[in-house]
């Protein structure tokens, strides 16, 4: 199995930096393949910008998505763009580690994610979600935060973990067809000591063997919703959505 | 009144250009001064590195909360850092103008609260949400989606707008101590034709003159919360939280 690693934080021995570490670690041992990016080691860019062309379609008005898809014709992304998209290409499973900032995603992850994925590579002319390009792969996200899982309860004073990581789990990786695996969050990790660290990591590594075992996590489908996007009468709805009352 | 609009949109004749534009003109004109970051034109740095302080904590790990503890004692932000806090500082209404893309704000937005809210400055010491530092000032979304509403209801496929607003809301908003004014969502922009669109303008225009009416978003204050952030016994959930059950 390929695994495609994008790491977020600027600080390699972080705690962060560890998880990925450990991550390497088991999932080489176990006979896969891992590719990482790390993002602040790359520099990577973060803003969507003609730089991320070698092609125009329009140089008058910088319509983004209409550069994205004449780029995929014409085999126009800038080469740090398409590095990415050959390890993405590649990979089996996507995994996200970082931390949360602001409860969401680092700048230079979005960044990625911003630039990556391309309309008319990674979604586009009718793919997405069930139907999306990556369909087949997985993709979990492991994060770190300050916090303690209370605050991260449906009543706690962030808001529900679910709903915080909704974003990632439907508008980005469903979205592009992923099937998306239960995320591995660390809590609290800036007042652990060494031995809940440790403690830590053993679960991580525990998480990362039964990888192939861990039930996928349940969205609903494209067919469950009507032509504007609303859940069909007597659907079900799943995750963070509500019936309409 | 001074107003910092926050703009992160790569294309100055973008929609979301007209709404920035249209802010500028309809708040000068109501005798407010107005300053804008524009984010891409400033080819504004989105990661978290040590290029945002001219001083250094530790040279060995970087520990980026505590490098901004020790700039704020030390006067050791990068110039385009403290060029945003002294802008921040002035403003008593700020306003972020941006698409969503991927559910969230754009990665150059995102990178500007990373960088700029920090702690030492923004939060910390006990200063946060109802206590926060820029208690008495007021912030503002103004956003533009691809998607129509119904696509952003309870029960819509990309999930409830305010669940996806929240992070924004009370995890930066509220989290540094804004009072949080209701989001202007321009839906639909990019099927919208011209009259649509001038239709839109028009609205933005009075929620813009009606500002100072304009009723505050209601959060759960600190004192709502138990010591382990969970709202305590008997407290009415606000907003996106759940009473858990």
């Amino acid at each position: 199995m390929q695994v495609l690693i994008v790491f977020a934080h600027p600080e390699p021995r972080s705690f962060n930096g560890a998880m990925k570490d450990t991550a390497v670690e088991t999932l080489t041992a176990a006979g896969h393949d891992v590719v990482v990016s790390d993002l602040y080691a790359m520099d990577f860019r973060a803003g969507t910008t003609r730089g991320d062309f070698t092609t125009v379609a329009d140089a008058g008005y910088l319509k983004y998505q209409a550069e994205e898809r004449h780029a995929v014709e014409h085999d126009g992304f800038a080469a740090d763009v398409q590095a990415e998209m050959a390890k993405l290409e590649a990979a089996d499973v996507l995994i996200f580690q970082y931390p949360i900032y602001w409860f969401a995603m680092p700048a230079l992850l979005k960044g990625w994610v911003d630039r990556v994925f391309a309309l008319g590579w990674a979604y586009g002319g009718g793919r997405w979600f069930d139907n999306g390009a990556f369909r087949g792969k997985r993709a979990m996200v492991a994060m770190t935060t300050g916090a303690g899982p209370a605050a991260f309860a449906p009543d706690g004073r962030n808001g529900d973990m679910e709903m915080l990581l909704w974003p990632v789990h439907n508008g980005i990786f469903r979205f592009c067809g992923f099937d998306v695996l239960p995320p591995f969050v660390a809590y609290g990790v800036a007042r652990a000591d060494d031995d809940a660290r440790a403690r830590i990591l053993d679960d991580w590594r525990d998480h990362l063997r039964r990888l192939d075992a861990l039930p996928l996590m349940q969205f609903n489908g494209l067919d469950d919703f009507d032509a504007d996007g609303r859940l069909r009468p007597g659907v079900a709805p799943r995750g963070v959505l509500r019936a309409d009352d």
